[in-house]
């Protein structure tokens, strides 16, 4: 998956999305439909949250995982009837998987990519420029919630979701076509809030402990490694893949965990690798994703660390490319 | 699945695999491995082609199709032994697929990602290099069978397979520590027969009638469209996924498939959409990938025509970006 990663620079783009609204053009992530009488099912399998309580109009941040309780993607869920889902998929491919699931348990449904192509909206000012466009009805949308809403005489689906902790909204633009009319229109109705064109900041993702699937985790990690142990309902979530590993999991728990790390000096290399966490000459972690930090003033980062490692304010080193530095744990994310 | 697709022009690579050898590093081409005690019931259960006959030690070029009968992707599967396979992805995911199919099924099977990467040695000097650097026994493999060769005191698979029509072999580095070493030792043993560094030549495989998955078919296209039916054995492959609707299509014939076409004229722009096939107003399909050839002094390409307009030598026209050119239907491609 490619999305673009800067556009001014990584500092600039960051203060701008803290500050004002910006659009991501994040058309190449895709979505996989499930419809039909078993849509329902289908979904709860795929995923350790438990889904019973969850209402047409919701979003749902959803572990997937493999048989083994590995983790194959973190998309949102969204749930347009009780037989039509979308599962909102950033990065890697989950099709294949769905489709090969339904057709091994013969489920009553369709599995397909429809076409719709996310943009999101985010930043402080996204409910003044989205009302600009959809009135005010689009304030009241809840937080992981979606309303309908018109544009061009077709109805989007506009979730209060996104990839940043700035706050916004995601459109789920359902027909290639509109994409430009739509883009204009909010470019225009942005112009007032100093609206840019942008994409998921590297510095406010880790800031806010936004993980990224293939970076900060992949098939070799649970959710609870993940820290994300709370959307694993595997008591109650029934007949969902990789139940019985992550039973023992939830029971023993996890020996490393996601953790937020503080990196003493000034710039940071690009962690276009792992670097590894070390407690003297033991290596008890890694770090996944790093940068430094202009509003804290300091590198901010998000390592896997073992649980011999992972109190708050443990004292570690992280190897970069550029040397040694100090690397404190902490306890939870900057935002 | 991004791979290089030039490196001095896709002119002089184009001479240059024809007349020479070149070194394809094609690592990023994934295995997916299948190993257990239904190791090869999944693998049939992903084909419609038959199975029964495959000796360990061959490769088999195989269609895997969706329940519809839509091509998922054409992979090569090697066969290392009856409870153990290869799937040799050139591009597009696969392993999700399998992975959901095993799991649905409650197959025992293991599916995983090992750590080999594809490295292809292509050209007609293929065999001089490789010998020099495996010994003789290598010019006996035969065409789609593998044998295992010593490198560095470690097995390596080395098929006679590849994606050009010039001959070679495609070597599946297990282990990627082997890869500088192996690579640096072909460049060696390639010197005096003016070895370089190259990747698939869009010419070339055009001229030969190699499709590439996601340009020139996908899940819209039946393998009998592209030309696929030999390896479409609906009859015998038991269990196969995507049978029923593969007999149908079998019965009935498709109404469209790949044909060779001949575009007149010179150089042709980068064919990087579907362009129109038409005869008289009407479109009667689409050239999909195109280039122009030195060696037959045409513009040669792939492209999907109707059955009414499908036959030896009919006279089309094909709408390039820059302007309309006089195309024709060959019976079959040129190498």
């Amino acid at each position: 998956m490619l999305l673009p990663t800067v556009f001014r620079s990584v500092q600039e783009d960051y203060h701008h999305l803290k500050a004002a609204v910006q659009l991501w053009d994040v058309a190449c992530e895709r979505q996989v439909e499930i419809r039909g009488p078993d849509a329902g099912r289908l979904v709860q399998m795929l995923t350790p949250r438990d889904l019973r309580g969850m209402l047409p109009g919701q979003c749902y941040y959803m572990p997937i995982v493999d048989e083994t309780g590995g983790m194959m993607n973190d998309p949102v869920v969204v749930k347009l009837a009780e037989d039509r889902w979308w599962i909102s998929v950033a990065d890697s491919d989950l099709l294949f998987w769905v489709k090969g699931i339904a057709y091994g348990y013969r489920l009553d449904v369709l599995v397909d990519e429809p076409d719709v192509s996310p943009l999101a909206v985010q930043g402080p000012k996204a409910d003044d420029v989205m009302a600009a466009l959809f009135g005010d009805a689009v304030r009241d949308i809840r937080f992981f919630r979606f309303g309908l809403f018109d544009f061009h005489g077709r109805g989007l689906v506009i979730a209060r979701s996104g990839y940043s902790k700035q706050g916004g909204f995601e459109i789920y633009v359902e027909g290639a076509d509109l994409g430009m009319p739509l883009w204009n229109a909010l470019m225009e109705a942005g112009a007032p809030h100093d609206i840019r064109a942008g994409c998921p900041n590297l510095i406010e993702r880790i800031e806010g402990g936004l993980l990224s699937y293939g970076n900060d985790m992949d098939r070799r990690n649970t959710p609870h490694e993940c820290g994300l142990g709370r959307f694993c309902n595997t008591q109650t979530a029934i007949g969902c893949v990789g139940r019985d590993a992550l039973l023992r999991v939830a029971q023993e728990g996890p020996v490393r965990q996601i953790r937020a790390i503080e990196i003493a000096g000034d710039a940071l290399p690009g962690c276009d690798r792992l670097w590894p966490l070390m407690a003297g000459e033991k290596k008890v972690g890694h770090v996944s994703s790093a940068a430094w930090s202009p509003d804290f003033g300091c590198g901010v980062a998000i390592g896997m660390v073992r649980m011999t490692h992972w109190d708050d304010g443990t004292e570690l080193h992280v190897e970069t490319p550029e040397g040694r530095r100090v690397a404190r744990v902490r306890e939870s994310f900057w935002l």
